[in-house]
This record gives C-alpha cells, structure tokens and sequence, in this order.
C-alpha cells in the first residue's frame, strides 16, 4: 500500500461501543472483487443477505433489506418514511439514541411527545400503559438497547401495551441484534433498524431494516412523496425485491458482501449459541471486573450483556486510563455520554469480540493501571 | 469463507457506468483491520482524507469530507443542507441525474424550475443565460458529466453565467470527478458531490462532497434545522472538522481507509496524468470501435472520455449481447436508461479500467458477437 497512515494502523481489541473486532472471513468477504450492483450473481448474492437478515430479526417481513449507510441512516429511513407532517409520535427515551430519535422526528414536522426516563434506568411498561390512557399515536418509537447506558428496555412488555393503541411499533435495535433475541414477528414490531458494526462484527456503513405488512401500507398510502430521496423505500424496494430489480442507486456492493458474510457466521454458529455466548462473556466479565473492585452501573434485570456500563471509581481519570489503554495495550473502551460523561466506561463484548480472552487481556490492562 | 455465494464471484472487468474496477492496492486498504471512529490515528486518516480530496477537488474549502452514503447521499446532502422550503431552484437537465436532481429538490418544498436539453446534447449556455434574464434563484444545479447520456455539460461557461446572478452554484460530478478537471475554485462551484465507484476506483459507499464558505454560510443561516438527521452538516462538521471532533454517527471505517488509499493512488500518478490517460484511451476506444462499425452517440466536442455512448446498430438486440458479454467474457457494459434505452451502450473507462488491455479485451468480445 502507498499509504503511509494505513500501513501504521495497529490491530486494536475494539471493546467499545462499537465498531467490534471483525473475523478475518469478513475482512476476505469485503475484498472480494467487485461486481456490477445489476450483475445477477450480485442480485443472488442481495437475494440471500434478505433471507439471512430475515431469520436474524425472527421475520417474515419481506421488506427485510440493509440500509447504504450506517445505523442512524436506519433510523432516518424509518422515521422519514413511516412519519408525515402532523403524526403524532411518542418516543420512549432513556439515553442518547432516544433523544436522538426526538430530534429526528421533530425536523419532519411530527408532534412529538416524549415519555422521559433516568438515564441507566429501564422504561417502564406501567408508566407508558398511563401515558397512553387517552391519547392516541401515530408511531410510537423505543431503543432496545441504548448503547449510551447499558441498559435493555422490556421491549416485549412494551410492545403488548403499544400494539393495543393501534399505533406502529417502531424499535432501534442497533446494538441489541445478534446479541441478545429480537423476535420482530412474535414482538409485533412495524419497524426495526440495526446497525453491522456491533454484535454482527461487520464495519459499519449499513444498516438492517425491516417492515412489517402494517408498515409498508402506510408507507404506500403516503399523501406525500418521502421527503428523501436517498432513503424513499417506495423505490428503493423495487431495486431490493422488484421484478425488474429496477436501479434506484448504486449499492455499496463491497460492504454488501461483508454483511452477507457476518450474517452467515452468525447463523452457523446458531442464534441461540451467539446469545449464550454473549451472556456467559458478560457473566465473566462481571466476576473478573469485581475481583478488582470494578462494578456495572445498571441494575441486574435490565443490563446488556454486550455493552457495559461500568461505573468509575471516585478520583480516578476517565481520559488518561483510557489513553492508557489503546496507547500501551491496543485496548479501546469508551467514555460515557452526556450526564454519564466521566462516571461510566462503556465496555462492549459485542459479537466477535464477545470472547474470554478478550476479557482476560482487557483485565490484565486495567489492573497495571488502576 | 463459508458463505458459497462469495466464492462463487468471478472477476469480472467493469466496464459499464460504474461501478469500476479497483486496484488490489484498494482492496488491501478496504480489508485493514477496523479502529475505532475517535482512536487518535483514525482522526489522522480523516484529516488525510479531507486534504486530499481538497486536491482532488482542487479546492480549498475547508468542508471538504466523504459522506456516509452512495452518491446519491451527496446529492441528498447537498440539497437537504441548502434548500429551504420555497426557495427558487433552477435544474439545467439533460439526463436522468438532472431529473434526479429536480425530484430531490421538490421533496423539499423548493420551487423548483427547470430548462431541459434533449438527452445526448449538452446543456447550451446562451440559452441559460436567456432563461436567468430577469428571474432570480437561490441555487441552480447542473450535472459536469452526464452518466446515463455520456455527456459533458460546459461547467465553466456555465459558471460564468451563473455566479454573475447570486445564486449558490451546485454541481454533480459523480462520474466526472478523477477522469476530467474539476477545478471547484476556479470555476466558483459552491457545493458539489461525487461518488467514489467511478474514476476513483473504489467500491461504491462513499460521496465525496465540497462545499464554499458562502454555501457553509447559507447553512449557518437557515431557519429551520436541516430536515434530516443522518446528512446535517452543521453536525457532520463537528466530527471531521471541530476542535473536540464531537462523535456524530459511526464512520464507515474501511470504507474510508479503501478511499483514503484510492485518492493517494490518483494523486500519485499525477492529475494531469490521469486525465491524459482518460483522454488517450478513449481516443483509443473510438478508433477501434470504429472499425467493427460502431460510433459514439454524442457530438465529439461534448462526448465524456470516461463514459462513452456507443449506438446500438439497427437489429441488434442490446440485452442478449450484453448478457453474452458478461457470461461468456466476464465483461459489463450498460444499457442505456429512459428514452435511450435499447438505443445506446454505455462503456465505461473509469479509473482503473481505463487501459488499454481492456479495450482491447472489450473489443474482442463485440467482435465475437456482432
């Protein structure tokens, strides 16, 4: 490579939020050479990475497709086709990606109500039940997992609530899919994004959407265009699952393969074999962060498996351990966010990564510094 | 790999209107291990990258980033960020990326206005200037190189036209942009958008886009938050550009490394070198499509050296050929689009591909199946 800057790239353990570590057979699948995005092996290789995406969110959905763009593109895609001006719109948030969502959603001109929880605190289902005595919403919207704090909102319990009103359920599963379950049909969900650079150990820069029947009609009734051209399923579903597999852009057809990769790795191992793997990585974690006086933020009931909240000890640096880290041991955590800044790390055992050794080495490093 | 599909891609020589083919060298860089997006040497490829695609670009506008998404999420950024509802926008279109561009444009709640050239011509600037006499627009756009048409549109002159009148000068160089000058300072461009599959040879997931300080200015100014979350520059500018590099949304990490290496291999062998090398096989192309009786659809003064429509001769059946080409030559080429369907090919010499082993290979096939 002629590249000065990427010939200096070190390996680094990613144990952040995200990205994650990427298997070598994803690294292969991403050289791959080039195809045309209208080639029809191309389109056998799009035909399987929807099947394959179907089966990681529990769907029959047939518009179960990626995104070209990362995982806030899945959110916008959601939001800016399911919403019109005028639709009223609960947002569940306890954490950066449900604030998120409430911005989003107020630049498309919805009346947006936001139902507000502490950070590092669960929604809770009787709360919302209240909430929604009496009022009626258009799309009422959560995040799964925030990877902000930790914590895994009851999305299921959620859903039995939400469902009644009539509304769309619309969930942001980002860090949540390939990690712990996300039943799109069983859940009732209408709308569902992720994101490949989490537990599906893939590099960022596509996002899975999927969109239940109930979904796409609104979609198609729309009494206007999608105010996005970039993102407008209306014809983007022609290019991903049409007869004539019309071209709407060009698809990131390297990335593409990547995904279809991960997604496969995944499936091999077997979905209930990857969340078990998650949970006794997480347990691990737990016991050897405690052993040296280290504890989780988030209650028991409600923490991640793959992203946790560790809170940090009075008097000691958030910045210079975490410099310490990547700088002498090729480590990366991340910091906290927003209140959380300076009183959390953000340890991510996400998909690749979820593994003991890993754990091991992350300990070894922080107890030279600590 | 596992997964039989990705071992069954056959290496096929990209000839059609992009995507290109890619050097190994950009393989190798797409498949270097992923940092994280705010790791310190992550930061310096951005900055790497920023700066060589001022060059690229020969600009000095300080907002000069890839965005997370195709091409057409340039497009979406540059108009989502510029136009505000009832601004006056005028589309100079010949093409389908023209139309593109004015469907955007109304989406967000622009008037839009257009002055159309028959597809296969050039957009004629006395005729804007007559269209420009005593109207006044926020913004006027126009596309330097034509994909679907194989023309190139006289951005200077048209410039010239333009500045004169206050309006925000947009340019689609998508196809243009590493095949053609594209010299955005000289020519008082005030946004444009480029895609990274075409002359720079390199998987399609990246759009490069530029904008000058009163474009910037125009988006400090608006009203209203720019009506979409994942393309707000006035965010987006915090990540690659603030002084806390404030994180927005996860960066398509390899793919940013594949374009940092892809700009490097073009700035290396020199911009006037690589032009010539556009300019020289498609000379060359010409003169030996003419001898197996094909010609260039567009009028030599405007035909694009990148991309090159050829007329289908009568009784020539375009699909079947086209099919032939790729199953039995492992060669694409593109059918034409709208009206120029089954009328024209479009053969690409983008980048990469641009040498003339594969004319030579190109025309050896034709020559089987004429």
């Amino acid at each position: 490579m002629k590249s000065k800057l990427l010939n200096e790239v070190t390996e680094t353990l990613l144990m952040g939020p995200g990205p994650s570590c990427v298997p070598n057979e994803v690294y292969e699948a991403l050289s791959t050479p080039s195809l045309g995005h209208l080639d029809p092996h191309f389109i056998r290789i799009m035909d399987d990475i929807k099947t394959s995406l179907q089966t990681l969110f529990q769907t029959k959905n047939k518009l179960t497709i990626p995104v070209s763009g990362t995982g806030s593109a899945g959110m916008e895609t959601c939001f800016v086709n399911l919403v019109e001006p005028g639709n009223k719109v609960l947002i569940l948030s306890n954490g950066v990606f449900g604030k998120r969502m409430q911005d989003l959603a107020g630049r498309l001109g919805a009346e947006v109500d936001v139902l507000e929880f502490e950070w590092g605190t669960p929604v809770v289902p009787a709360d919302v039940e209240k909430k929604l005595e009496g009022s009626k919403y258009d799309l009422i919207a959560v995040v799964h997992a925030e990877t902000s704090t930790g914590v895994r909102n009851p999305v299921e319990e959620i859903s039995k609530i939400v469902t009644k009103t009539g509304a769309l359920f619309l969930v942001d599963s980002v860090t949540s899919l390939g990690g712990i379950p996300v039943k799109v049909d069983e859940w009732k969900i209408d709308a569902i994004y992720s994101g490949t650079q989490k537990c599906l150990s893939c590099p960022p820069g596509l996002s899975p959407v999927s969109m239940s029947d109930r979904a796409v009609k609104k979609i198609m009734d729309r009494k206007s265009k999608v105010p996005n051209w970039y993102l407008d399923l209306t014809m983007i579903i022609n290019y991903w699952a049409g007869e004539k597999r019309a071209y709407h852009h060009t698809a990131p057809i390297n990335m593409l393969y990547a995904l279809n990769e991960a997604v496969h790795l995944i499936l091999d191992e077997g979905l209930e074999n990857v969340y078990k793997r998650h949970a006794e990585i997480h347990e691990y974690l737990g016991k050897e962060l405690e052993k040296i006086g280290l504890n989780f933020y988030v209650e028991k009931a409600y923490r991640l498996p793959m992203l946790n909240a560790v809170t940090i000890p009075d008097g000691v640096d958030d910045a210079s351990i975490r410099t310490h880290l990547l700088k002498n041991h090729q480590i990366e955590i991340g910091g906290g966010l927003g209140p959380l800044a300076g009183k959390i790390w953000r340890i991510g055992i996400m998909g690749h990564t979820a593994r003991k050794e890993n754990v091991d080495r992350l300990i070894k490093g922080l107890k030279e510094v600590l």
